[in-house]
């Protein structure tokens, strides 16, 4: 065994509550590669952001040896960040067709030149990158595309699952490419990162064809009413599965919601989705046809506000009304912090006098993530001498990393996933050795990390209780109030309702200045914190509120 | 039969996302009844505000009718209003022995005057109140104590379940009274109203005693480890077998959690809950003691930040401190809208190296509401003549809808209840007439309703994007600037390292003052106008944000 000059690193760059996830970095030596650069949906404790992308300062500062970024599929925890993360750090990318033809849809709605090598990759495909050797793996997964990795390293090989399950009866045909991981297990394998996701669940996921089962029935029996299935637009499988209904039982499909329309274009223009162009109609000539000669597969699975489903539940949709004889299928389980929005919306469908079927009551959504046994199944291919859960809050990390144990894996050999932290493999040891800067940007507007903890807090302060500016004008000469003192305030209370309330305030900030006047003090910050801390007072008082209180004073 | 003067009016007053519960009037002639008091949780959209209770304006109105209240049981969200409403209105209230002492404890908190006649009653007892004879129904619910109405009146018997489920094997030993919904059915039952909560779940709910034998398996395996259990405080009978594994097990039993000291002690006063006083010890003793004497139970199921799993969780209890040795059960199901609290709590907990049993993993909950086998049965046995689905959201109500036709009740004989609408029944028929002014208000602080849309408005706004004061001054003799105009933000962007937008602001400022005085203009709303116009422009295209902008003039 030839000495090795390096160790090689891995080095986890993404996630807060899913960890291991959105971005990881492998480097050995003068060489980088980055697997996935994926965006968060932030907490609702972080007021105002629009999304949380991973913190790149270590590739920034080892630009010189970054060679790649390798994305598995194109779900947006695992693209979502390119836009922002591009500006500043820069690499050709490889993936297959459908992730790399989403990606160049999400630069184009960013306006991004496209200054990004792309490099189109297939599953068996292998790759040479510095003294990597990549190799590709077909998965299933819940968009067409997905892809596995093996990376040959000069320690050892690395296999990163991505987002996986395993269908037997996938849409598509393709069945993940186990006879890959089990040759990689005969021949070695140094560590497995694999997905957690579902790592709670016992058993095995269902097979997507099972939805088409599913969507069968319902044709079968809403045949004389409109039927519109809500789904997530990057589910290609999904759609054709509705599609080929649609075909079977002679009805127009009619695309709904922006992403919905782009995401079924690509695919069909890529052959990843089958459909004839002359069944599709608009909105407008769906409301116009007879109820049972239509289906409409439409964005909002999540009930999210602004989407097309929320909008056709609220009865605010400009170009579809629903009514009674409409069925909506929701074909999707709610995301963990979105399950009231999903709720109001199948409340609102039933108010409508719509027949809604969801989960709760169906089999009309699979999981895309591997349940225990598939997780197994992996282990036992793969047999790897170390093992990384990923992709998972920590719990599912813990989960996966019990069943490894299980499997065979010894329990020193197991190491979990941190933001930051460094796992250090030789061929003797692997361990965690020290962090890399890291961290979660915030993204904010236009603004790309410049919302901070501070801002951040007034905003939470803000949000609970609203705010009182106080304004008041000193004379230059004497410190005297040269007007009585302004108070105006958002989100707390009327002003007009409360008149007694505001009339006291001015009256403690007028005394307050005389004491300060007779005082011969003349500190501003001094000033401004003592009416914060009387008024403060005197409304928690009355109140038991704490609105943000703003002090101003001008002196002229 | 006797013509009957007037008609029976069945009005809900409570309930926003779940309908029907809370809060429901029963009026007929000069009397009016009310079931429970409830308060609901604030929706996320409702910014800063506490509680959310009923609004009993149609109560106050008719206070001469008010005959009583009954409380089938004492859930927050079946008594938490009555500190509240009481302030407005007063009538005695009839509740079991628990329901009342969790009342007065309440009342207590509040400091409010014990003005409120409390009526102790039990099951089988019958209650003559205006025109009503009211029988109490023991049911099984988790909680102890829980009764189901039968209201006798004038024009038939009202049967309404409270919240329920059917246990065959319950901690107490008493099982719901099926035999005297069987002989209501007998005798003809006019309307039925029942508990939706589980109206999509298939088959029946598990008994409370699995979590019990659960519990036993867990002190089995746990024999060397300290057991920590985080249950509702109220939820006597999963407390009542938690403490009989701490005898056989022969552990200390430690209280943790405001709430769970004071219910535990009320229920052991009042001898629902059997527990030997020797057994209980402190914190500190518990933090002291060999990990495998000692069980504690706390409050923090549902992830509450400040409850005591919580703070156990992030290492920030005073008074005890979690580690490797420790096993955690969260013997709850997370609220709709908790579950990332919840799991947070759980990804904490094992950072500690706790093992930790929750419910993705084990049955340590059983829900307390009934499935569709037991509605199915509750149904059969008092075959109403009307139906009305409550307590639930409107897919549940809409689900227990479908199941009473399956059952045999007649579709049009089904009414689905809504905020503030009148059932009125006669011999002859039922059907909705009108509504009452009903409606939620809103708790903030000491506030009760003084919290509207624009409030919250407001506060929405200022959590998105914060805000800008921009504060000038002029000159009353000729509209002159006397001071560069001032400007403050918060939650929106840091001044400091924003220098050159501030600078723009005030240079925007300047120059459309300069023009509003060459027109010699000098209306104040609409000079604010202008700067808030000019300003949100000019923000939105330099950083897409949309801060709330408050313009002051101070004229001197």
């Amino acid at each position: 065994m030839s000495k090795l000059k390096h160790k090689l690193k891995i080095i986890s760059l993404g996630g807060v509550d899913e960890i291991g996830k959105n971005m990881t970095a492998i480097e050995y030596g003068n060489d980088i590669i980055v697997i996935d650069c994926g965006s968060m949906f932030p907490n609702e404790d972080l007021y105002g952001i629009d999304l949380v992308i991973p913190d790149v300062t270590y590739l920034e500062k080892n630009i010189d040896k970054l060679r790649a970024f390798i994305i598995t599929h194109g779900h947006e925890d695992h693209i979502g960040a390119i836009p922002y993360v591009f500006q500043k750090i820069n690499a050709p990318i490889y993936c297959t067709r459908l992730t790399q033809a989403l990606i160049q849809n999400k630069l184009k709605e960013y306006n991004m030149p496209n200054k990004i090598k792309m490099n189109c990759i297939q599953p068996k495909d292998t790759l040479n990158i510095g003294c990597f050797s990549i190799e590709f793996i077909k998965t299933n997964h819940s968009i067409a595309g997905a892809v596995a990795l093996a990376i040959h390293t000069p320690v050892g090989t690395v296999i990163h699952t991505g987002d996986f399950k395993v269908d037997y009866t996938p849409v598509d045909g393709d069945v993940i490419d186990l006879a890959t991981f089990s040759r990689l297990g005969e021949e070695g394998v140094l560590l497995l990162m694999s997905d957690s996701t579902n790592a709670e669940r016992e058993g095995f996921t269902m097979s997507e064809s099972k939805v088409g089962e599913c969507f069968e029935k319902y044709f079968d029996e809403g045949s004389d009413k409109r039927i519109i299935i809500a789904t997530f637009a990057s589910n290609v499988h999904r759609i054709q599965q509705i599609v080929d209904c649609a075909e079977k039982y002679k009805r127009k499909i009619c695309f709904l919601g922006r992403s919905m329309e782009n995401v079924s274009k690509i695919a069909a223009e890529l052959g990843e989705l089958i459909v004839d162009p002359k069944s599709i109609i608009t909105p407008e000539k769906a409301e116009n046809m007879p109820k049972e000669n239509v289906v409409i597969i439409t964005t909002g699975s999540q009930g999210e506000p602004m989407s097309g489903l929320s909008r056709l539940a609220t009865g605010d949709h400009s170009r579809l009304k629903l009514t009674k004889g409409d069925m909506v299928i929701i074909s999707a389980s709610p995301i963990p912090g979105n399950e009231k929005m999903v709720y109001r919306v199948i409340n609102n469908l039933y108010r409508l006098g719509v027949v809604v079927i969801y989960e709760a009551l169906e089999t009309v959504h699979v999981s895309g993530h591997a349940c225990k046994e598939e997780l197994k199944l992996i282990l036992s291919l793969t047999k790897p001498k170390y093992f990384m859960p990923v992709h998972g809050e920590y719990r599912h990390l813990m989960q996966h990393a019990l069943l490894a144990e299980k499997v065979g894996v010894k329990s020193n050999n197991i190491f979990m996933p941190e933001l930051g932290h460094v796992l250090e493999i030789s061929k003797k040891e692997a361990k965690h050795n020290g962090n890399v800067p890291s961290g979660v940007v915030m993204v904010d507007g236009l603004g790309i990390g410049d919302v901070g903890n501070v801002v951040l807090r007034d905003r939470r302060v803000l949000s609970q209780d609203g705010l009182i500016v106080v304004c008041i004008t000193l004379s230059s000469s004497d410190g005297s109030l040269l007007t009585e003192p302004d108070i105006i305030s958002r989100g707390f209370i009327y002003v007009k309702e409360n008149e007694e309330l505001i009339h006291d305030l001015k009256q403690i900030v007028q005394e307050l200045i005389e004491d300060i006047r007779a005082d011969k003090l003349r500190d501003w910050s001094y000033i401004k914190n003592e009416i914060r801390h009387q008024l403060k007072d005197y409304l928690y008082s009355k109140t038991k509120r704490t609105p943000m209180i703003l002090p101003m004073i001008i002196e002229i």
